[in-house]
């Protein structure tokens, strides 16, 4: 009896050799539709355990979906063939915390002791939302989700440390509460909000002043809903400084093989 | 091979037994900790179905956990001999909506056509967030939770209908998103909250001013959060005004033979 077929393994798959052979090098938002996207960090073997620990004590905003074998630029349990030097459309390369290139492959600078971590993303969360008839107001909008820091910080890890970053979307209060239920089944791609109202309680001065993405309005009927968000382990490496270090840029995920269902625990 | 032990069963049995022999006539709050407790409606049979299908439309506010053959006393999926008549501690009789007896015991009343309806309670899910080192307010001060009517309106069946009650707690943020995540477990006990925040958004004026139960203070960092509330299909039948009607007084439950946490979907 033949295996069912797998639409998304086909799908990630078909997408990334269009990346690897340099026909696609845009914004990955809309590739392979329903499959799950991930941010991409890259870290010398030295710091790799102190991240990993990192994420480990932060599994919010730092939900880790694969680490690679040191030197291995594959992830086979995310997807068939991945390389990780050449199926993103864009990378961002990292001296000492100076961004240094903007590469569409970075074979000309693996090395045998990097390590590669995939981290879930928003987007995945976003899908089950949106199925769910839950309005987000920035894909509505066309623009980036609104990011803040907050003054909650992070459990420090070695070199790692830093605040939470969060990402905002505007509910209504039914609609905040379905969220909360929807995104709790994914706790590998954020999970649960961290807070929900009153945002001065987590350091947010400005609702209107998003530390990074768009601002959207708050409606007089709507609470502002706040997810960690995957900017916050970014923000631990820029400020750590680290000698060497490679990032997917803003927008360009690696796609993988798995669909956004299959992160649900639920 | 011996089957496991079984607390529950044994727990609730006892306590049921105490008060068919009329050892109990007050609050079962704190009997058989850890049992399932439940709401009692008895209808005669040329309602019941129409109470069945307010049920099925309005399942926050009146989720059936059980429902007895007409003129058998018993609920055999809740508690070995179970008798209706005689396990709860006190009962409200009621013609035409017209209270007119609160007897200990209502075999005097019994009649070949009654049905029996047991309808989750709020307690078990409060033992839950109690559980998870979450506060409730009105537990912390030992008094009543705090209800209000709503300018929801629940969905008619039959002579069936009317507002949905809430009950509120007030939870800072962070213990909300948790409440939310832990009630919706629980979907035979009112489940997630429908609504949080704003509550004027849902008809309520002054939220230091309950329509049943006792007002509790929200703090200044805390959210209202409310809960569908077993009051609804009260003040439903009490609309309806059915010529005969019998339900737990107050406070005195059925006491099952059910662990809280058995009611847990996921």
């Amino acid at each position: 009896m033949d295996a069912l077929p797998q639409p998304g393994l086909a799908l990630g798959h078909e997408a990334r050799m269009r990346i690897r052979v340099g026909a696609f090098t845009g914004c990955t938002a809309g590739l392979a539709p329903g499959n799950v996207q991930a941010n991409l960090v890259i870290l010398p073997q030295a710091l790799a355990h102190d991240f990993l620990r990192f994420a480990q004590a932060n599994p919010k905003p730092c939900p880790v979906l694969a680490v690679s074998e040191p030197g291995d630029p594959s992830l086979p349990t995310l997807g068939r063939d991945i390389d990780l030097r050449t199926d993103l459309p864009r990378y961002r390369v990292w001296r000492h915390g100076e961004l240094v290139e903007e590469p569409t492959d970075i074979s000309h600078h693996w090395r045998d002791d990097l390590v590669g971590f995939a981290i879930g993303c928003s987007f995945s969360f976003e899908e089950a939302l949106t199925e769910a008839g839950i309005e987000l107001r920035h894909i509505t909008r066309g623009c980036n989700v609104p990011m803040f820091w907050t003054s909650i910080q992070c459990a420090q890890a070695g070199v790692f440390h830093g605040p939470l970053v969060v990402s905002m979307r505007p509910l209504r209060p039914a609609d905040a509460i379905r969220a909360v239920q929807i995104t709790a089944r994914f706790p590998s791609v954020h999970g649960a909000p961290v807070h929900l109202g009153m945002p001065e309680q987590i350091g947010i001065r400005d609702i209107a002043k998003p530390d990074y993405g768009d601002a959207v309005p708050v409606g007089p009927d709507e609470l502002p809903v706040f997810w960690a968000c995957g900017v916050t382990p970014q923000a631990a490496i820029a400020a750590a400084r680290p000698e060497f270090c490679i990032t997917h840029a803003p927008g360009s995920m690696l796609i993988t093989d798995l669909r956004n269902a299959m992160l649900a625990v639920s």
